[in-house]
């Protein structure tokens, strides 16, 4: 059986066909331009493919809440031309398909609790630290949405007591993405991410900031384990550095064998950046199911 | 039909008889000595009261987990006498009956959702500020556990300005149960907090780091609704603190029609201090209802 799969984000969408095992047999990526132009591209792609479901997971926030009347709408984004746009709407209209809808980063939860590293346990985060940072939400069988869903990205955090960068959230002059994404490493330092794999100032206040977040997540979800991706983590000094401030924040408050076992508890994303693709797979498997 | 519910806390355990709309028959309250005083009491009560199941809220931290060899147990309390003490396991030698289990917190937010203030919606947080901190999240019809169970009342928190306490957890400097809970209060003021109604100061830096653990919650949990309970919040001046803080920390990035409406999204518990109890009822309920 074939599904279509669907990862809109601010600068491109990956569009790809997919089968039940989650396995990727065709991907394109086209630049996201306005709606008018890349809308019309995204439907002549899955036309005729002979899907059963189309699975989407999108930049946001999106409205998650079926009740509502903007269910399946991209709200409040800064990315204009696509404010307040029916995404699931204007593409159920030209393809009237059984369509999964969820934020990117649930996608990408979702792969991983699928058929990644998270597939044995029973609840999970996935946090991806990019362009932006966002987390998805796996447990109980699902994703966490609530009244919207999670903008843990924007987690507040205390500042490093020798970082003096002011941050690059509009909104929050010391939250995660503002201190940690990839933007706001350049920004601080004046040079991108990937060419400051020597300095160890940069990795050490970056993994001052993640850990910080990562121990709010800990207390207030209690995942089972704990999935990190993204453009930044591709640093993987990131992740000994990560676990042992998570430690030493925690400082022997939660006892539990995952806890005690931080190498399995603090992971990388293991699907080869296909995560959120093939999260969308799923997506579109389990709208199909619950059709 | 008749329910038993135990609130069973670190410094006294509520037994009642409850029927299925909640309603509390009976009620009465021992302190909590050694489980070998304590427990005895517990099975007598219960026994020829012709209860169809009984529902537990414990205090913590507990193993919730059904397929863990220690289910039903308290873990690692610092109430020695109560560490690695199996209260399923030995109230259900005495009492063979469908026993629900949960966190004290996790009972309270229960109630609140079966019976009072957040009914209404699909998702809700309760957070009780006492003696301790605690949380319990109610999401798609059932509580939150996880790997353990949410403990974050010790979510870490930048520190006030103005405020030179150190706290009074001993594993955290900086955590919500630390710098806000009642002993808290007293230890920085020297006076209970009842007895400072009248000093702003003291509500304005109470506010200030409740306010900063809610906007955490609210970006990684999206609760529809927030209760706050909890000797603490009877000081019900701390409510538009509270909200005008959260607001200002927010900063307009999450717009939903509740967040806008902060009167109905951080409300104070609403079943007069029976939340907890009431919850213990539904839990015996649906332990029942899911033999
Ligand atoms: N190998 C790398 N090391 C460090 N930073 C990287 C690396 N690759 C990408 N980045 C940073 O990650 C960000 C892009 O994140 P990415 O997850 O690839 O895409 P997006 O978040 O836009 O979907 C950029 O800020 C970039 O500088
Ligand atoms: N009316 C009140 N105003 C302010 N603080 C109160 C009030 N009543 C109780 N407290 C404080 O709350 C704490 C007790 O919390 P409570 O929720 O009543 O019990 P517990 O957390 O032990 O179950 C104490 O530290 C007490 O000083
Ligand atoms: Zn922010
Ligand atoms: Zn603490």
């Amino acid at each position: 059986m074939l599904f279509g799969a669907l990862e809109a984000g601010g600068t491109k969408m990956v569009l790809a066909i997919g089968n039940e095992n989650g396995e990727i047999l065709e991907q394109v990526s086209i630049p996201t331009e306005t709606p008018s132009i890349t809308i019309p591209k995204i439907i002549e792609y899955y036309k005729g493919k002979e899907i059963a479901a189309l699975g989407i997971g999108s930049f946001g926030p999106i409205d998650l809440d079926k009740k509502s009347k903007t269910y399946g709408y991209i709200t409040s984004t800064p990315k204009l031309a696509w404010a307040n746009y029916d995404l699931v709407g204007n593409i159920k209209k030209e393809l009237p398909l059984p369509i999964g809808f969820d934020t990117d980063v649930n996608g990408s939860a979702l792969g991983e609790a699928t058929w990644g590293i998270t597939k044995d346990v029973e609840s999970s985060i996935y946090i991806t630290i990019g362009t932006g940072v966002g987390i998805g939400v796996y447990l109980n069988g699902g994703l966490l949405h609530g009244m919207l869903h999670p903008e843990a990205g924007h987690v507040l955090l205390s500042k490093h007591p020798d970082d003096k960068f002011e941050g690059v959230c509009p909104y929050h002059p010391n939250c995660l993405e503002g201190l940690a994404s990839g933007p706001s490493i350049e920004k601080r330092w004046g040079k991108k991410a990937i060419d400051l794999k020597d300095n160890q100032k940069v990795w050490e206040i970056e993994a001052y900031y993640i850990a910080q977040a990562l121990v709010g997540y800990i207390l207030t979800l209690s995942p089972h384990r704990i999935v990190l991706g993204g453009g930044v983590m591709h640093q993987e000094q990131l992740f000994p550095l990560i676990r042992s401030k998570v430690t030493e924040l925690l400082n022997g408050y939660v006892r539990t064998s995952q806890i005690n076992d931080m190498e399995h508890y603090i992971v990388p994303a293991a699907l080869n950046d296909n995560q959120g693709i093939m999260g969308c797979i799923q997506l579109a498997k389990m709208e199909l199911q619950n059709k």
